[in-house]
């Protein structure tokens, strides 16, 4: 086995979020699906940009968003993701390289322009996501390095990664060196309409390739298409080492062999966007059980850099998530 | 006289802002000076940005912060700025027209990319900021145009002009048109030591030219080479129809004629970034003045715009000014 030396590195499709207030009715006049992730291509997204609000631009990428929230809590992480040679991919490239993350995925010099997210959050704090992926549909097999997967403890994916033709190479060759080499494979599966459109290749995943799973309540019910929460709880129980089912204000469930863990959310005092609460529930648990916690106490440790970031705007760390960890009596 | 379109247009140097969190050892270790705007190079920058934390990317510019004030309080607004043809420039003309002004500048096909300011915000909310003006130095006067500037009850101009070699070129253009059409204009003295660098020309502007002039206490102290404040107050006095005197925790004093009001600050609850806080003052105290308050409860706007921006990162609102200003108690 390879000297370790990242605790997670994550894949996913590199994009810079561009977020601004909008009202109820505009994402509806829109067209958009409230809280959901909708595909978007170059027009459509201009024709969005124009009519919404003055925004503010953050880089985001679950994964990417995820691995900034392992580093703020003092992890040591690597991404791999793919950007052009642009404005806006210096801007991602800086940001994950400040965050403290190792990203050496080679940046696209042809093709579309750097992946965006216009992100539209509504007075209810809740935010509705249309993604341009850009040159993340450049992302392929070639940009994961057998070394970097060797030497982390836990490679952990994105679904989303399904939605580009080429990305979904790069994950499986990630699994394969991963598990080759005795290393742990996680997924989140992203959004519920992400889970419809590659249901059963996500099926596939869960039941023989992936370790560590994430789901809210919305995709694992669409993974089993039941809308029973506990008949979904049964269906994927065992099938991974463990299983994190977050769902919102009841808080998450942690599912580890034959043992299910109830975990609170953590209450903040205003929650002002909830983007990227799903990423940064996944930061917390992986840096969690890569640095010895328990599962429970990962999971607690997920509810808490959750909450810290749906206290503001985007979906990238505000403050240090080891020094609120710390502050909450957590032993890091 | 035309009939009036717009209640201010601005003119200033388009830029957008770079925010990160950064400590004071840091400001210092890079030799800059804390609280000011220090011009840096194409290499400086670079090498700035790549030593800074990660950032949000929100439009800026002073001027540019005060248009999008004066439209966020319900005012009829227009902008004259330059950026490049670039993704960054892409962002500043979405997000002030936006925020409902109008620009319509154009954009520079050639030379150096969009200005951006590389804000460090430290713990005490205080920010320093690293400017590289980029296609700014290629705004002149063709830029302005006659209608617009004669459609406009002020025209508001930034110091900070004067620091690209053909600005001031702009701004005198339109000095000249306003009044010729009965208009007033505006001037802010930008940074003390802007004031430094163009202290004669400023005098000479503040002399014969401007109605209206916003400085805090640095600038109009640098402005009169003086360290007596009521000294400074003297001097100034008389020479503009209008002049707003900010001094941070201090309050403002507004000069107009024999008259001198002092308007206190507003208290927030918290200071998270002071990035803006002149800039949106200028915003309250025109958009006052342009409709019809008296020069004491124009200051108090100005203060309460203020007190919003110092509230969140960045120097754009991040709600209704009109809609925070009628909660307040006032009339617009």
């Amino acid at each position: 086995m390879t000297k370790q030396q990242y605790d997670v590195t994550g894949i996913g499709n590199a994009i810079v979020d561009v977020l601004a207030h909008a009202s109820d009715e505009f994402v509806q006049e829109k067209g958009l699906t409230k809280g959901a992730m909708t595909l978007v291509d170059a027009e459509q997204a201009e024709h969005l940009y124009a009519a919404m609000g003055p925004g503010t631009e953050i880089s985001g990428g679950s994964a990417g968003n995820t691995m900034a929230g392992i580093a703020s809590l003092g992890g040591r992480g690597a991404y791999i993701g793919k950007v052009k040679n642009d404005q806006l991919g210096d801007v991602f490239r800086h940001d994950i390289r400040a965050a403290g993350l190792t990203f050496d995925t080679v940046a696209a010099e042809e093709g579309a322009p750097t992946a965006r997210c216009l992100i539209l959050v509504t007075p209810d704090a809740q935010r509705t996501m249309c993604t341009f992926l850009g040159a993340c549909t450049q992302l392929g097999p070639d940009d994961v390095h057998e070394d970097l997967v060797k030497a982390s403890q836990v490679t952990y994916m994105e679904g989303y990664l399904w939605d580009p033709p080429e990305a979904k190479k790069a994950f499986l060759k990630a699994a394969e060196i991963a598990h080759a080499n005795g290393r742990k494979v996680s997924l989140s599966l992203s959004d519920g309409f992400c889970v419809d459109r590659h249901r059963s290749e996500f099926r596939e995943l869960v039941d023989h390739h992936v370790d560590i799973l994430f789901a809210n309540e919305t995709e694992i019910l669409s993974l089993y298409e039941t809308t029973d929460f506990d008949s979904a709880v049964q269906q994927v129980r065992g099938k991974c080492e463990y299983v994190a089912l977050t769902r919102s204000e009841k808080g998450s469930v942690i599912l580890n062999g034959d043992d299910a863990h109830h975990v609170d959310i953590e209450r903040v005092g205003k929650v002002v966007d909830t983007t990227g609460a799903g990423d940064l529930y996944a930061a917390g648990f992986l840096y969690g059980v890569t640095n010895g916690l328990s599962p429970l106490e990962a999971g607690k440790l997920g509810a808490l850099c959750a909450s810290e970031i749906i206290s503001h705007m985007g979906a990238r760390p505000d403050q240090s998530l080891k020094d609120l960890a710390k502050a909450r009596g957590f032993a890091l």
